[in-house]
């Protein structure tokens, strides 16, 4: 037991950091942490990200992603977590100071967690699924963490990223996705892979101005759904190789929809066809 | 033609400040603004509350709700909106200073309008609505304002908010709503009240753990729709007067959907299920 009352981790190839002392903001890992947060190209260089809180990082690990080291806050909340959690991963602790300048959060959950990236998926089963999800021109992290979670929740698993959306290692993405990265195969790609994915498949773009509705599709058969960014709507690129495109009735002049709802409006559309078939 | 260029509005009833002097920070109607902003017992007091930027308030507008008055910044863009839109509701132009000190978004855009709080619907109509919805406990403007989006745009246009949900009137609901208060009708109501519309017609509450699928429920009958807030779910008020729980079958172990979502997944099964009759 070490002094803190926490329980040394066992399992061979994981370290601890003997009698948790408390890490300088100037510790390596730390200093890693804190790039992870706030750059892309550090965590495409590094193959790893950044997530926070109790829920979604013990969510992460036991849906099985790899965790790297655990940083800590040095309060009763966060070393209470590591003890009921067990995990057998390096952890660290930090003072609440220095979690406050590593972390994303207004008010910091005092648990942050750096993963590693998981590999692309398998191309072949990528094929091989019902309905592919393109997620195009999203920028809004909260609003890509949206769909991904819908998606993961509607049981579309494999989702294609388009160039010009957000990170989809952004910490606010992780946020709002709320765990959907543990359920999810997603490929951060170029259009020309898209196409390569999509090939012999319907592709369909949600549209406002959409001439078929999103319901009079047969969704047993394998497609692909693009949903756009609330701004800038659907690319060249995506229209250039859809099928077609699809409205959701929208009664009362109500302009659009915003991506996560119009995602699981459609993609549980695609969901009760397959169940009720 | 007033000296800044802009046309004095003729309509009998309606005021202008002639030649559109900027008005102090202490000018009363200034000062209600702020207070309309801020505080709920205000807006209830008053029967006024304020909306926010040229899309939403020239939307309100148009639908047919009632401005009281506007207030501008001194820049371009506000005057040039003004000059636009040829608004016959009385003016105020304020310094973009007492903007920022009115407004409630980071980047006023300058265009403020208070508008009169419509009256409460007509009780018979909504006892004839085909589908309600009742928004119970959402606490979260962000949230609320978006299912207030989804209800117009699926066609679900009475809506009751049970006591504990935000302010129909905070102005991020309305900005979250983006118009739909021009398009719904909308009542904040007791319990007791909520039982009486509801007497007669089968009231369904979305819950994580409902036994009946959404989409087996025949929503061309008479239906309420409870939705809860995601933090404390449907109140014990609403699972009394339920006729029974519903849920969106959700995979991969996805807890819950944020409230628009499943607002929308159901309101949308509901909406196609009338289309397709």
């Amino acid at each position: 037991m070490l002094r803190n009352g926490l329980k040394p981790a066992t399992p061979a190839g994981f370290l601890v950091e003997e009698g948790c002392v408390i890490v300088s903001p100037q510790n390596s890992r730390v200093k890693l942490a804190r790039q992870l947060q706030q750059r892309r190209d550090s965590r495409e260089a590094e193959g790893l990200f950044v997530a926070e809180g109790a829920r979604l990082v013990t969510d992460l690990i036991q849906a099985g992603m790899h965790a790297a080291f655990i940083i800590l806050s040095d309060t009763p909340t966060a070393q209470d977590w590591r003890a009921t959690c067990d995990i057998p991963v390096d952890c660290l602790v930090v003072s609440e100071q220095t979690m406050r300048g590593l972390s994303g959060e207004v008010t910091p959950p005092g648990i942050l967690a750096v993963f590693h990236t998981p590999a692309p998926p398998d191309l072949a089963a990528t094929r091989a699924a019902s309905t592919l999800l393109v997620l195009d021109g999203l920028r809004d992290p909260g609003n890509l963490g949206a769909c991904l979670r819908v998606a993961a929740g509607a049981d579309c698993r494999h989702v294609l990223l388009a160039p010009g959306c957000v990170d989809l290692y952004n910490p606010k993405v992780l946020r709002g996705a709320m765990g959907a990265h543990a359920r999810l195969l997603m490929w951060q790609c170029s259009w020309s892979d898209i196409r390569a994915v999509c090939a012999g498949r319907d592709v369909w773009v949600a549209d406002a101005f959409g001439r078929r509705d999103y319901d009079m599709v047969d969704w047993r058969q394998p497609n692909a759904l693009v949903i756009g960014g609330e701004a800038a709507g659907v690319s060249l690129e995506a229209r250039s190789m859809a099928t077609g495109q699809l409205r959701i009735p929208l009664a009362n002049r109500v302009e659009s929809l915003n991506a996560a709802v119009a995602c699981g409006v459609i993609l549980f559309e695609a969901a009760r066809q397959r169940r009720r078939a």
